[in-house]
């Protein structure tokens, strides 16, 4: 955790005056990717995962697919960068996340129906519970306030759990590592976010084929209506003990 | 309002059983900026001010510095894609916002200490009394808990307004109407905020030369150290009777 927050001296201010304080603020790094030797973009994100959050940043941009694609991954901390070689040349300088096409298009072409999870179904209290644990996790956020967490939940077992100081960070270093870690998703994982989901986040949790998809923050129309249209279901607001189902509700049950 | 949002159906889950309601979410729409022809990037917003939008995402980019270089654009609403001509030939495809030079530099080269402001001062309750006012205005954010609100007030006059669902769309707003509407920034001006304060927060409002930035939420470290080394002070958490100052703390008086 220490790397991921700095302590400074800050001025608090209240009606009771002020004082002089030690306060803990996130870190925040800018990471460069160099793909194929070609400058991609620089993500501001929390200096923890970073080989995660570079694979998962490439697999969410559709730039790979699988992991044997990436030939070379060199990560220099010091200087915020990290090179990576992969198998396709890849000549696009910069990929839109959505909509070639004009803009049109909410769902890229890649969008497909989550084919897993069928059966499964999840109770509204154990809702409740994965939420508990997934707070006690987010020891960063309780410190500084400043950092997004998101985290893959096979049943009832944490197995993939980051924070980042920006959502879809987070969200792409938990695919990272499933990815670089040959981790399986489908069935019966769950992902759970703190930040809001808009059509971005639906798409990549989609993408992985997981069927359910929980926040402690709200959705925008586009996030429900990918989740409708690609068989996620979606809960938001889940906080203490309610949520709201946005999407395929009838895998909550009693 | 009607515009930035979307009424539907959900499942509201409780301890008291379910319920099936009609709640609000946040509309997101996809914007594709094609800049002399070039398909740049497609921002997801919320579907108010993009034509400020377009031109605030162009300036914080460093695509264009003046209104009088943007030679024509064309907002297609149905498309959701804009189309830009500038009067320089832009033929970069994408600039990542920050790090040329390997990624190690944290401000680029267009960062320069804020001129402005030297003698404005700022007391504790009128910084309490402002985001109030704020807190009112954040009608979309009530309604769905969805949106990050950005505002310029002129001393105690709010000049403008706006609110996206990106925290750095809701800014670029902001600094986009300034430039096509020849609002200058300067001296007495203050930037609120209701997202978090990362370095690209930090850039965009030195850049225009304001001297004070309050946001509701959390700063990282290099949004600390950017205002300080670029003259802006910084205050976070700032809610209710309570908030943090992290820099220039000089032009916070009782």
């Amino acid at each position: 955790m220490e790397e991921e927050i700095e302590r400074l001296p800050i001025l608090r201010v209240g009606e009771q005056g002020r004082s002089e304080v030690e306060d803990t603020v996130v870190r925040e790094l800018p990471l460069t990717i160099i793909l194929n030797e070609r400058e991609l973009v620089t993500l501001l994100c929390s200096p923890t995962k970073l080989e995660y959050l570079t694979a998962g940043y490439l697999w969410s941009e559709g730039l790979i697919e699988r992991k044997d694609e990436i030939r070379e991954m060199k990560l220099d901390r010091e200087k915020g960068v990290v090179r990576v070689e992969t198998a396709r040349a890849m000549n696009v300088p910069f990929k839109p996340l959505l909509a070639s096409g004009g803009g049109r298009g909410i769902a890229p072409l890649s969008a497909r129906k989550v084919s897993a999870g069928l059966q499964i179904k999840i109770s509204a209290s154990r809702v409740f519970f994965l939420m508990e644990g997934f707070r006690e996790y987010s020891r960063v956020f309780e410190a500084t306030g400043g950092v997004h967490s998101a985290a893959l939940y096979e049943a009832d077992n944490l197995i993939i759990f980051s924070e980042d100081i920006g959502r879809h960070n987070a969200i792409d270093k938990v695919l990272g590592e499933c990815l670089l870690r040959d981790i399986p998703t489908a069935d019966d994982h769950i992902m759970i976010t703190s930040g809001r989901v808009s059509s971005e986040i639906l798409l990549r949790v989609a993408r992985r084929n997981i069927p359910l998809l929980i926040s402690k923050s709200a959705p925008t129309n586009l996030g429900v209506r990918l989740a409708s249209d690609l068989g996620v279901t979606l809960i938001g607001f889940a906080r203490g003990k309610r949520m709201n189902v946005y999407a395929h509700g009838w895998r909550v049950v009693d």
